[in-house]
């Protein structure tokens, strides 16, 4: 196994997941009257971020992680999204730039240094495994959970199942 | 980089970092004379699983994790914990268990085939590398997130960087 099989995959699945729980979701509040926005600003506590934020963080945790192990061009993208469908397309077209790399890209990467922002002020440099195991991975699933812990919090109808994408 | 490095010290991040929440939670509960069982037994939603027992799962998905991949006896722990000092016993003992094994017990186990149960009834066998990214992380990162959702919910003052167990 390459350390593309330990990265990529991971990060296809969640996001994958959280696509078919944004469906879910929209149905539900179709069926409930339910405001989209009022869903997509909740928020578990008055100073964590609002759900449309959290499916944001894990696009952009995906993302970033695929481009700063690779040694690519790190794209920041604009947080616009409004709508569910709006959401739903953000993570496609992040599903579609992770599917983009190639395993060879990968090669040798968890040896590699990886220098990232930690906060608006400070850089770390920590070896690609480190980076992932430690950095990229616990951020990326704590936003995706959160996000599925803000819609069972509201009673949209979803389970673990779900998170996993497990049909 | 070994296979051992892309598991071990990812269980054992969120594992320590647990147990400085507990320390927090347990003093927050102290200082707004809350009772220790109001916490432990919330949950996000009715039926959802109460912070007690995420705990015990974030446990159990460490250590399962490792001995499945490394063909060891899977073990069973009873889930008696009714105490901050007891659920932070539990995490002790899950990091003393899954420092036991050595690097060289996950050579070779990201392509070994692990049978894993799923659900009641149903056993799924994938190679080691796809078991443990997708079943054993996202499992065990979802229920370290939804315990710190759980907590952040009741107003504990802790941050992501206390799920990161960054100082």
């Amino acid at each position: 196994m390459s350390f593309y099989d330990a990265t990529v995959p991971a990060f296809l699945q969640i996001l994958g997941s959280l696509s078919g729980i944004l469906e879910k979701t929209e149905a539900h509040c179709k069926a409930k009257n339910i405001q989209p926005e009022v869903i997509l600003s909740t928020r578990l506590y008055p100073d964590m971020l609002p759900f449309a934020r959290q499916i944001q963080l894990v696009c952009d945790f995906a993302a970033k992680g695929c481009a700063r192990l690779t040694g690519s061009e790190v794209q920041s993208t604009p947080d616009t999204e409004k709508t569910f469908e709006e959401l739903r397309q953000r993570i496609a077209r992040t599903i579609d730039y992770v599917k983009s790399f190639k395993p060879a890209q990968f090669d040798g990467a968890d040896s590699r240094d990886v220098t990232f922002p930690v906060g608006p002020n400070n850089q770390l440099t920590l070896k690609g495994q480190q980076f992932l195991s430690g950095f990229s991975f616990p951020n990326f699933y704590f936003h995706a959970a959160i996000a599925h812990g803000i819609l069972r919090h509201n009673g949209v109808e979803i389970g673990k199942r779900d998170f996993l994408g497990v049909r």
